[in-house]
């Protein structure tokens, strides 16, 4: 998750909303990325999303079936989808997010007979940090 | 309409799952693309998640507030979330999809407070060739 804040930092730098996600297989990291929705434009550049593409291409598969998710951001719609066309096993998010978020909040994605695979789900891990961040972000853009 | 179903038609020819997206501005197409998650890995590689991703790209700015979508099957979770922060105007689906779609099953991701931007929805135009191409793609693999 130290990775994935720091990731979430440097996205705050160049712009962008400061969330970072990390694919770990194993113990080992095998993806890094932050959020990117504007340089390049991209609605579908979420962290979690530029992660997954990254781990797939790294590993050569579409399943990452053994692999787990940290994320500094509870995960939309979109994401929570992705992670579990993706296969993910764990997932770990640091700051719920009652606005956007599709996993304890609205759309619930992972809640419905249609999901066909569900992660486990941890949160909490580094949510101070990856709260504040986000509020400093949006506090200095008012 | 005609030119996602026959994307589709290309994804079936590669050993993808049928289906096809098509985003429209002003009456011009702007991206075609069929779903892809095998080759290249993508788990995240549905029609309208690259459509979306091709657009973007091409107009250069993240949001497509006037853009229409045109796909072969309901989106799911992961494709509905990515087409309300593109701020797609209208989607067009043509087969419903019980067991993944999340419009009108499941998630129904555009019916939370949470969903900041909901297209107008619109299904049913080429539903028949759609689902039989799905249906076909299914059955040759059983």
């Amino acid at each position: 998750m130290m990775r994935a804040l720091e990731a979430a930092r440097k996205a705050a730098a160049a712009g962008e909303v400061p969330v970072g996600a990390v694919i770990v297989l194993s113990g080992e990291i095998v993806a890094v990325a932050a959020n990117a929705t504007r340089h390049p434009a991209d609605p579908t550049g979420h962290a979690e999303i530029r992660a997954l593409r990254a781990a797939a291409e790294k590993l050569g598969r579409d399943r990452l079936t053994d692999c787990d998710l940290y994320v500094t951001l509870e995960p939309c719609a979109m994401c929570a989808g992705a992670i579990s066309h993706a296969r993910i096993a764990r997932l770990y998010y640091a700051a719920s997010d009652p606005k956007g978020g599709a996993v304890e909040h609205g759309a619930r994605v992972f809640e419905h007979a249609q999901c066909f695979h569900k992660p486990e789900v941890y949160s909490g891990m580094g949510e101070a940090e990856a709260a504040e961040m986000l509020r400093e972000f949006f506090r200095e853009r008012r």
